[in-house]
C-alpha cells in the first residue's frame, strides 16, 4: 500500500496519461479539441479534510452525466425513495447509456436506473420547482452547497449545444411522456435535464461531491446535515452498479468502490468513511468513460487499497489518517 | 444498531417468515411442495468464528445457482482472471437469468457475466480435468475445503431432475457451442454444471461459503490460503452486480453487501472483514430469489449495519466483535 | 363463386358485422365513439368502371395509415425508388406499426420499411416542396387527382388531435433525426404526416385509390398516365408483405391480395387488373386492424376468389366481366 | 416482353452469372467449394408443360430450406391449417433466419412463420409417423410423387455434415422443447429436420416442385390432386412474404412472385397458373440467398412479365402460351 501523497498523485497521472490515447475527444462540447486529449488532472479530499492534487487541465468542464447523481440526490430529498423509484428502476442495464430499445422492451416502460440517459430525464423530472428556472435554481443551490462553490455556473454554450444535439434525448424523452412514465412535459424535463449536464465544474469540485457522498451528507462548512444518508448509500449503491456506463461491471471489479462518469471526460468516486475523488481526462473510450481516467481510478484503488470487498478494506481507513 | 444474537435472530425470522406467503415453491426440485413453504432458515458466521443461526428447515438442500460461485473461483484459479474473462462478461444484465436474446445480440456473443446460466455454463467448460467425473471431483474438494464439511456430495435425484428438465440450459449451450464461446462439447459442459447445481447443503454450509469470501480465502481449518484475495474481490464484486438475478440493483441498495441466490430458496451472504451468512427459504419470487430469505437478509442489513456503502460501516465492524 | 353485386355485397356485410364486437374503437379520434362501433361499409369498383357498394356509415372518416400508401408514391415520383429506398427499406417486420427497438437494432437505422410509422414519418420527408404548406398542396393535389374527388380536404380537429397525441411519433422522429435518418427537421416531417393523417376521405375514396393502383396509375378522367407503372408494382408488394400492420402475413394468407389499413377502421384493397375496395369498419384489434372490415376482405376474398396465389386467379378477372 | 425460348435462356444466364462474384460459397456443404462458384443453371417449366432450361452445373445439390415448403405442405396434409398454425406462425420477420431472440421476445415463444429455422423444426414435428425412418420416408414419397422423381435420395454425407454443425438449430430446437412449443422430442425433430435438408434434387426438380405450386397440386403423371388447392395457396403467400429470408420483401418487389431459397445455392419460383423455376447457382450472399439466381430470377420476372402485381400480369400467361 503506497501512502497518499501530492508527489504519489503525480506519478499516478503519469502512469496513467498513455491511455488517453486509445480514447477521443467529445468534439460536441464547445471548447473540446484534440489540444486537451492528453490532460489528466486528479483531486482527492479525506473525511478529515486533507486535500491532494496533481496533473495539468485545472480548469472548469461541464459536469454531463455527473450531473445524474446530483439531480437523484435531490429528487429523493423531494419525493422520497418509493416516489422516485416508482418513476425509474434500479436495476443495471447491460446496454449503452442512450439505449431506447429497453423502453419498449419492458411492459412498465419504466428505464433501467436513474444513470442512464432516459432515467435521469424522468428523475429530473421530479425535482419540485413552479418552473425550469426555479427547479433550476434549486439544483444549483444544492451543488453549491455540496461543492462548498458559489461560483459554480451554467455555460450557456454547451447548454446550447446540448440543445442543438439533443435529438436522441429528445426521442428518448418523448418516448417516456407517450407511456406517461414522464410526469413532467417532454421539452421541460429536456430543457432542466440539458441545464443540469451543462453546469462548469473544476477537479476540486466533482471531489468534493465524492466527499459529500463518502462523508454522509454534511454540508462542508457547517456540518449541517444536508441530506438523509440512507439515500446518500442509495445513490452510491446505484453508482457501484451503475455508474460508469456498460462498464460498471468491470469498475466494481477493478475499482470497487461507487464511481460515475461523464463524456466530458470527468469522473467522481466515493470510498465511503475515507474520500472523495475527482478526475478530469478528456479522452473518453467507446462506452464514454475517460480512457486516462479510469485507468487512474484503477491504480488509486490498488496503490491506495481502496477496494471495498477487500478483506482488510475496513483498516485501510486508519492508514490514510481517517479512522 | 442491534447485537447479533440467536434471540434477535429468531426473532428477525418470525418478522421475515410472512414474506414466504408471496412466493412460489419450486416444484421441479425433488422434495419441494407445499409444506416447507413456511420454512426459513439463517446461519451466520463471523470472521473471528463466532456461530449464531435460528428457524427451522435445518435440512440439506440443492445448491443451485449458488454453484456458480464455486465455479467462478475455481475457473479463476485454473485459468486466471484474463483468461476466464475473455470467455464471459463481468457486466450485469438487466433480464432474466435464462435469456438468450442476449447473446444473439451482442457480437462477440459472450455471456454478460458468470451469474447468469449461460455465463455458468461457458465458465464450468474451464474447469479443469480429463473429463467430467475428474472434473466434478476437483470441484467437491474444493467445496469441501471452503465448506470444511466432507459429507457433501450430490443428490442424484436432483441430478437426473436437472437433467430432464434441462431443455433451455441445453438451448443456452448449444447456442454458444454454434458460437464457439463454449470451449468444450456442450453435453459436457452441462452434465458438470447439472452435477455442480445438484449438490446438497445446509444453512450452516452456505454460511461458510460466505465467510471463506469474507475472510479471504482461508482454509477454516489450517488457516492454508486456498485461493488469492484478488480472486475473492472479484467474486464479492460480481455478486453485488449480479448475483441476485435481475434484483440485483435493488439488493446492492437494500442489502449493500455480495449475494448470491439460487432457486432452490438459498442465498449466502458475504460481508467483507465482518461475516458470512446462509439463509434458506424455499418459496421464491418470479424472479428466482427467496421472498422470505430476502426480506430477512434486507433486515439483517439494518439492523446489524452491514451495508458496505454506509459512511460508518468500517466502524461496525467492531462492534461486532471482529475488528 | 359468387356474382359480385350490391344484393351480394349486402350479405357479406351483415355477415362480417359480427366481427366488430371483438374490435375496439379508437377514441382519441375526433367524433369517434361507441355508438359507431358496429359500423361497416364498403364500396368496390372495377377496372371497367362498375361501382358498388353496401353498408352504412357513409361517412367522411380520417385517412390515418392509409395515407402511407399515398406519400410513399409521391416520393417514388420524386426521387425515384433508389432514392427513396436508400433512406427505408422493404422488408417486413414482425413488430408492432409504432417500434422504436428495430430502429436501433440494426446499424444502419433505416426504418425497416414504409408502412411503419417510422418508414412513413421518414418518407414524408422526401416529398419535394419549399415548406410543410407546399409540400402537403401537393400530396392533396395528387391525392384529388387520384381519387378524382376535388372535395377532399384535411380536418384540423383531426390534425390537433394527432399533434397533440403525437409523443411516440415525435420520439420516432427525433430518433432518425439522432441517426441522420430523417432528411428533414424533425417537427416539419411530423407536421406534414399528421396533415396527411389527417385528411377525411369516404368509401368510395378509398375504393378509388385502391383501383387507381390496381388499373395502372390512369387518371380516372383522362386517362392521363399519373405515375409509372413499375411505382405502383412497387407500392402494391409492399403493401402484400407489409400493409396490415404485423398482421399483413395473415391477410397474405387469408386475403392473398395487397391492402393497407388505418386505426380509422380504413381498409384499402388492390387487386390488380380487377379491382379497388375501401372499406370502413371503425372496431379495430390491438395490431390496428378493422376485425368487421378485416372479415369483410377475406369474406369478399373467398367469395369472388380474388386470391392472386390462386392458380385460376387469372380466369376469374373475366369473370368478374374485366378481362 | 422476351419470348420464353433456351436461347433467351443462356442470354439471362450469361447476363447474370457475374452477379456470383460478390456471393460466397457455403463451404460447410460436402462438395461445395470454389470451383463451382459461377455455375448457374435454371430450368423452367409451364403449366401447359414446355420445359426450358439453360447453363451449367446440372447435378444434384442438397435441398437445404427448399424442403421448408415440402414440410410445411405435408404438415397441412397431416394436421390442417388450424393446427399448424397453433404452432407457427405466418407473419414475415425482419431478422436472420436462425435467429433465436424472436422466440424469446414474444410471449408465445411461436416462430414467426415456417420459412424460418425455428418454424421448419417445429413444422417438421407435425409430420405424421411412427418414428423418424417412417416420417422420413413419408416425406420422400410425397417429394417423389411432386417432382415425378423415383430417385430423388438423401445424401448420408450431407446429413452427417447437418448434424455435426447443427448446435445452432440444437439451440433453436430445445429452446422451442423448453416452451413447450415443439410437439417432438428435439432430438427426434432435428433428425427428420436435418434429413429434409440433405435431399439431393436437380434444377429440373426444383422447377417441377415449382410447378406443382402452380398448377394446383396435381400429379404430372396422373394428374390426381395430391393436396388441396387451399393449402398450396397457403404456402405461396408464406413464400411471398417469408421465402428469401430477410430479403424476402425485396423480391416481392423485384421479383413479384413466390420463392423459396436455400443456402445451397437453389430457389424455387411458383408463377401460379404459369410456370415453376428452378434455379441454382452456388454463390449466396449474407443472407442466404444465390446472388447471380437471385439477379437471374429479378431478370426473368421483368422479362417475361411474371411480377404479379403488375396490373397486366394476367394477360401474360395467354402470351406464354397457357392460358
Amino acid at each position: 500500500m503506497k501512502e497518499l501523497t501530492n508527489d504519489y498523485l503525480e506519478e499516478a497521472i503519469e502512469d496513467s496519461r498513455p491511455y488517453a490515447a486509445s480514447g477521443k475527444v467529445n468534439l460536441s462540447l464547445p471548447g473540446y479539441d484534440e489540444t486537451i486529449k492528453d490532460d489528466l488532472r486528479v483531486s482527492i479530499i479525506t473525511t478529515n479534510g486533507s486535500c491532494f492534487s496533481a496533473g495539468n487541465n485545472n480548469r472548469y468542464i461541464p459536469m454531463q452525466s455527473t450531473s445524474k447523481i446530483i439531480g437523484l440526490m435531490l429528487a429523493l430529498q423531494d419525493f422520497g425513495k418509493n416516489r422516485v423509484f416508482q418513476t425509474v428502476g434500479m436495476e443495471p442495464m447491460g446496454d449503452f447509456f442512450n439505449s431506447i430499445s429497453q423502453l419498449e422492451s419492458y411492459d412498465t416502460s419504466k428505464p433501467f436506473n436513474p444513470m442512464i440517459n432516459a432515467g435521469a430525464i424522468a428523475v429530473s423530472a421530479l425535482i419540485k420547482g413552479k418552473n425550469v428556472e426555479n427547479r433550476f435554481n434549486r439544483y444549483m443551490d444544492f451543488l453549491r452547497k455540496i461543492t462548498n462553490n458559489d461560483h459554480l455556473k451554467m455555460s450557456k454554450e454547451v447548454y446550447e449545444a446540448e440543445k442543438s444535439n439533443g435529438a436522441r434525448n429528445r426521442s428518448l424523452a418523448y418516448f417516456m411522456q407517450s407511456t406517461g412514465t414522464l410526469v413532467a412535459d417532454a421539452e421541460e424535463a429536456l430543457d432542466l435535464y440539458f441545464r443540469m449536464n451543462s453546469v462548469m465544474m473544476c477537479c476540486h469540485d466533482f471531489a468534493r461531491v465524492g466527499l459529500f457522498l463518502a462523508k454522509g451528507g454534511l454540508d462542508l462548512e457547517t456540518d449541517e446535515k444536508l441530506i438523509p444518508s440512507h439515500h446518500l448509500r442509495t445513490v452510491k449503491a446505484i453508482m457501484m452498479s451503475s455508474g460508469m456506463y456498460n462498464s460498471s461491471g468491470h469498475y466494481a471489479v477493478e475499482a470497487g468502490f461507487p464511481c460515475k462518469s461523464g463524456v466530458s471526460g470527468s469522473i467522481i468516486g466515493s470510498i465511503p468513511g475515507r474520500m472523495g475523488i475527482g478526475v478530469i481526462g478528456p479522452a473518453i473510450d467507446e462506452k464514454g468513460n475517460s480512457t486516462a481516467g479510469g485507468a487512474l481510478i484503477k491504480k488509486l484503488s490498488q496503490d491506495l487499497e481502496l477496494n471495498m470487498f477487500g478483506v482488510d478494506y475496513t483498516d485501510r481507513r486508519r492508514a490514510d489518517g481517517v479512522g
